[in-house]
């Protein structure tokens, strides 16, 4: 007597939401929760279009790691834990179980992982691409999340990993432009990986909690959202791009064609950590990030200006001109 | 310095947030709330697509509202009080702000009728139809959160309101069915306006928590959504199709074709509630729901039996066979 959207809920949601007791086996289309005491919920909201933020070809099961990690990047950015998630799947053919049962076996990996369940969740018919909005939820010591808008100017702005990879990639992967051609296949494979499953900055969330005045992922683009943070902080910036954190491989591809690099630093999708640290605490925090295994570069500085600019110093400190900012400037 | 998605959001949907302490003005990409003392919060998620769930030519207004009005209802539904609620957008074109300014003024004047804000979003390109996924959050006195799965054998079932207003306002809209021509036009316009612009029973709240075992909205179809609460619950039911309450305007319809009582028990969208009320709170609770202004009547009641099994009857009791219980069945 279940319609197809139910039994797909709980032949193949449902075991994902085994551990979420608030959310009753998906029997009901609401879950309950509390965030722990002395604890507040953060809550983050993204939604992805095939065709426009992940590729409709793609194996389903990294398409739903991908969902999932967008969302566990968010929040651990705000130095707070998630802990729930709620998926909102707009598909064209209900009934395609194949597709559907690999997509949430890349969720249910990804959930042993990062110990983080479903909860909730919707599943409709479109006529359009697959869409799908995930919600997530997370919980922060109360009082204690980490804003866009706490930079000031002397902060020292840092970045985790590596820079431009997963930009690289989407070429790789969209266009398959020629300096792809002159690159190994070790390297073109490692940019796609990157690309195709971003690597969410889970470890960081103490060291941000406990000495960024300010974090974000990085998603759009490092000078666009670095741009952001400016104008949310009511303060200007200095990047020295030449410090900016690539992979052995983003360098031979610039080494191919060097006007990779203004791709590098406006292409998104990297899920590395932004975060603006005062000059006291920045020895803490570099030694907090390393311990969690992740690498963390210092990139440039904070200043006194107008809001929402970032300037992006290239070598011997000229002015370099970014054309884009963010790879979501088109939108 | 903005990107246009950006801009929509502080232009338009930012002022949306104003009430909303924890979503920082929107230019975080994450809220952060906490439940009252003594409450935990209940999250709904539910997406809807242009040309399915709605038409792409309403006005962008009633569009936004039948968004918002779809998450007050499950919260409702659930005894909980809405307070905040995330939208994710995906649109063909992010810069038709006239439509954008609509769809928030529809959104803006149901924030003033139901005290519920806008906490946080995402807004997207899509090449496909408008997509829309709002996720809903309210509060419940802990523990006290009414479920699909707790009608027992001997409980009556309750309906609120109407049934099948808006399915028929659907085959108005959609088809414009033969019956349609031969109803006045006062009719037509009602049966339109309650596809259109749902009302959710927020009105019910308190007395589904004080009196209910179990709740949900009507969204499905009555014989559907009554079928899933028979199997959330492991119990049976018999619903009496002759003591279902239809509008005048619904009943001058089925004057025009007998068949349209089929239309009403499974066409859905009717966001009443549908309860399970122990014989012993049955008149409290028909006063309570009264006593908001919201009609109320007993259309049945629960027996043992197989699970997921909802016996219609119909004149003198004789089974109804359905052909559909729910408009969503063809997903």
């Amino acid at each position: 007597m279940l319609s197809a959207a139910q039994k797909i809920t709980q032949d193949i949601f449902a075991p994902l939401s085994r551990e979420s007791k608030g959310s009753a086996g998906l029997k009901d289309d609401v879950a309950v929760w509390s965030p722990g005491p002395g604890m507040e919920a953060v809550i983050s909201t993204d939604m992805l279009v095939a065709g426009v933020h992940f590729n409709a070809a793609d194996p389903p099961g990294l398409i739903g790691a991908k969902v999932l990690r967008n969302g566990l990047s968010d929040i651990a950015a705000k130095g707070a834990i998630p802990r729930y998630y709620f998926l909102a799947l707009a598909i064209g053919n209900l009934t395609d179980e194949a597709w559907l049962r690999a997509f949430a076996d890349g969720l249910a990996a990804d959930q042993r992982e990062f110990g983080c369940h479903l909860a909730g969740g919707d599943t409709v018919r479109t006529p359009g691409p697959v869409t799908i909005t995930v919600t997530t939820l997370g919980e922060v010591p109360a009082g204690h999340i980490v804003r866009r808008d706490g930079a000031r100017p002397g902060d020292s702005i840092y970045v985790t990993g590596w820079i431009g990879d997963a930009a690289l990639g989407r070429e790789l992967d969209h266009r398959r432009p020629r300096w792809g051609t002159m690159l190994p296949a070790s390297d073109r494979e490692y940019l796609l990986s990157r690309y195709r499953l971003p690597q969410p900055r889970v470890g960081t969330i103490d060291a941000l909690r406990s000495h960024a005045r300010a974090s974000m992922d990085i998603s759009g683009g490092l000078a666009g959202d670095l741009d952001l943070m400016c104008w949310a902080s009511g303060v200007a910036a200095q990047l020295e791009a030449m410090r900016v954190p690539l992979s052995d491989s983003a360098i031979r591809a610039l080494a191919c064609d060097r006007r990779l690099m203004a791709l590098c630093l406006s292409g998104g999708e990297d899920y590395e950590m932004l975060a603006a640290v005062p000059p006291e605490a920045a020895r803490a925090f570099e030694l907090d990030v390393r311990r969690a295994g992740v690498p963390v570069t210092r990139i440039g500085r904070f200043v006194e200006g107008r809001e929402g600019e970032a300037r992006v110093l290239g070598h011997y400190g000229a002015p370099l001109k970014l054309r884009r900012r963010s790879w979501t400037d088109l939108e």
